[in-house]
């Protein structure tokens, strides 16, 4: 579920998930052509990482091998829920498993510093997914 | 204002205030160990970069030569309210115009990979203000 659609008071996780070849799983809307990263509220009882592994299963039809904490952020100013930031890596590719809101949610595999340009060109809403993705640049440019 | 006491309705802008050594402005207020970087809400007809202006003058006392906007997020998922992001270089310096509910702001002049570390460390709350400096970073090593 896009993080817009999210209560002030639900934690949440996203997910940069990163292919061998440099490409992340981006999902677009319909024909909303605003870009976002695979994500969704925390379920009750669950914790950050359990949410991001469901949520890139669930939405980009990603497993993942390997999981870095990218950081975890308060969702709105007036809130107290956190979004948490994870990077995937080790992926294995299976279908999504969309819900009905869900139902026209596309994945596309942009090349990294194409999904950053995007962000830097505004086509991504909120601030925490370009966050995530320049933090995963960073480091996967030190390793 | 710190953005944490945003309303919904309000939008904001922030400041990634570079100087010619490569530091920038960050903030802090009072004993928080958090980290924010100079902004606060749109006056009533205030334009997103004067707001940008007369807080990084009030906050950080800090003027600018130039100006560049480095992209407008969604503050909060569930609202409307848009946060701009602004890099401003060519700075002078000058005393901090603080409010009463400001006073405790104390001016620190950070390397911006040193700012950047920090982010990734957690010292800020909001993701706006770490998506700024990775931006401005993008821009400085690009030229």
């Amino acid at each position: 579920m896009k993080l817009t659609a999210y209560t002030a008071l639900q934690g949440a996780s996203i997910v940069v998930a990163l292919g061998e070849r440099g490409h992340v799983a981006l999902l677009t809307d319909g024909d909303d052509e605003h870009l976002f990263i695979p994500g969704g509220r925390q379920e009750p009882g669950e914790d950050p990482e359990a949410c991001a592994r469901r949520e890139a299963r669930e939405e980009a039809g990603v497993a993942a091998a390997s999981w870095t904490h990218l950081g975890t952020y308060t969702i709105a100013p007036s809130g107290t829920a956190r979004v948490s930031l994870y990077l995937a890596r080790g992926l294995t590719l299976g279908p999504q498993e969309l819900t009905d809101t869900e139902a026209d949610y596309k994945v596309q595999w942009w090349p990294l510093d194409d999904a950053i340009t995007a962000a830097v060109e505004g086509r991504f809403h909120l601030p925490a997914g370009p966050l995530a993705l320049l933090l995963a640049q960073r480091i996967v440019s030190q390793h």
